[in-house]
């Protein structure tokens, strides 16, 4: 079984949108990254930081799911990271209404030693110096390394960014943050010039709009499965890049080929993640329901067209 | 060989966008969508109007596609429609700067004696009247009969609308009129509505983001080719319905599955038309180059993926 070793936040979220509001709820990149990945056969492990008050049960959640999270460090005397959002009408706009670091401005990683030599790497979106950090803990590289950032990063830190991207092979942004980095509004040309700071492949998310998957001049798109109700957005992101590695890893198969199938297995997962509040669906999906939803997909695009 | 009867405007158009502007130019509605079905073996002809300004070589463009124009009426002392538009940055957003109606305002539509019998019917975006009296000017209803509108009718002659719409197999719209003509957010839930009000299939056009195809409970959906360059959106959505219905035609096969390679077909098309100015990339567009993007289609939609 593949070894996938996650870096990302855990978090507590508090989340409003058109359909309700919640209370602080479980969040973070890891968790939705994690849980995503826990539909594969993989032996995956966290690398994080909370604070004393964040609950063991979440751990445990998470232990239920066989995610390792022996490498969660928990500084008692400090609170968890806190995010807060507000989603508008349109589901592709939010407002942050609060952001408190809290344990994650003195976040120094530290891969447990049972995970040094993974199979793959997910770096989740994190202030990219923490990201270096635990490639370079690394003795051995991965088959392959997978980094998802921000437009944060890119205004704030830059040359770090710079710096960590050149080492990985699959970089997940969204389409305006492609725009961002690369200063050209086509996404063909976003992900030419993006491709030249170091990623082989470049996956561009664009909400319900789906997911390009760009390689090399090729390109692969997968929609995102129309909806009836999308309820909250909340870690659509994090869950499509946990499907995505979770299906390299379960596969073992680096080719772009498979790569496509990845793309799929992201949208699936995350149009489930999409369908309630928080992790909720996450935590009680079954892999039948994945199975079903793949056929839907199946049908939403496949076509057979003769070509003369 | 299928005969096709395409209502639609036959115009000028000045267009802007960031890359450049043009003088009047050749334009309309039927003049798109007759283009994009002439790259099919259909034997295809129009119902329109021009005033004595509109250029003869502009007509035999259409007939040298083998397009019959003898359903064009010519009124020498009116002047022809006119529409001005500028484009954005992004060019999902545009101004209309000018809409001269000119010979439209007293448009009464006559379909030829030799295209009273038509297998299939498109009727482009025009006064739903004006729509309506030429599918009763047909004494045997067509194979498929398709409309094209927007949301101007929606806003003025609503009553109208609803009767010709319920008189149609399907109906092709965008995004946002979608949403306007149902009062529902989610595509899924605005094509049921939609659905209701008589059309067994709804196309849900979403520019660059693709087009949906909506069949009692069945969704199908073709992605917009990414392009390095959209040069000028004009005509891209008749471009689309052209190829859409020129597809159909040409196949005899009003089915579900042979739709969705409408589709395809139709957001081909669509891809070639932005690439240039006006119609100057569908005039030269030759049956390899078609071929070839349709490859690029497949590449770009197609996957392998294993249902367990």
């Amino acid at each position: 079984m593949s070894k996938l070793l996650i870096l990302g936040t855990l978090a507590f979220d508090a989340i409003e949108t058109p359909f309700g509001k919640t209370d602080k709820i479980l969040g973070g990149a890891a968790t939705y990254i994690s849980l995503a990945a826990s539909q594969f056969n993989v032996d995956s492990g966290i690398v994080s930081i909370v604070g004393g008050d964040f609950p063991k049960s979440y751990l445990q959640k998470l232990n239920q799911k066989k995610i390792d999270t022996s490498g969660v460090e928990i500084v008692e005397d400090k609170k968890t990271f806190f995010w807060s959002g507000k989603y508008h009408n349109d589901l592709n706009v939010r407002d942050t209404l609060a952001t408190e670091l809290n344990v994650l401005a003195d976040f120094k990683p530290k891969v447990p030693e049972h995970f040094l030599n993974p199979d793959f790497l997910m770096l989740g979106n994190l202030h990219p110096t923490v990201q270096m950090e635990v490639i370079q803990q690394i003795p051995i590289r991965p088959k392959l390394v997978v980094l998802d950032t921000m437009n944060f990063w890119m205004n704030n830190t830059w040359d770090e960014l710079m710096e960590v991207i050149a080492k990985v092979d699959v970089i997940t942004i969204n389409d305006e943050e492609a725009r961002q980095m690369s200063g050209e509004y086509s996404l063909v040309k976003a992900a030419n010039k993006i491709h030249s700071l170091g990623p082989r492949y470049v996956v561009i998310k664009k909400g319900e709009h789906g997911a390009l998957l760009f390689e090399n001049g090729n390109a692969f798109f997968a929609p995102a499965l129309p909806l009836e109700e999308v309820f909250d957005p909340t870690g659509a992101g994090d869950t499509f890049a946990g499907g995505f590695i979770g299906h390299m890893a379960s596969t073992h198969d680096i080719s772009y080929e498979n790569m496509k199938r990845a793309v799929i297995a992201g949208s699936n997962l995350a149009s489930f993640c999409v369908e309630k509040f928080g992790t909720e669906r996450m935590e009680e999906l079954t892999s039948e329901e994945v199975q079903d939803r793949l056929l839907q997909f199946k049908l939403l695009t496949q076509f057979d067209i003769e070509l003369s």
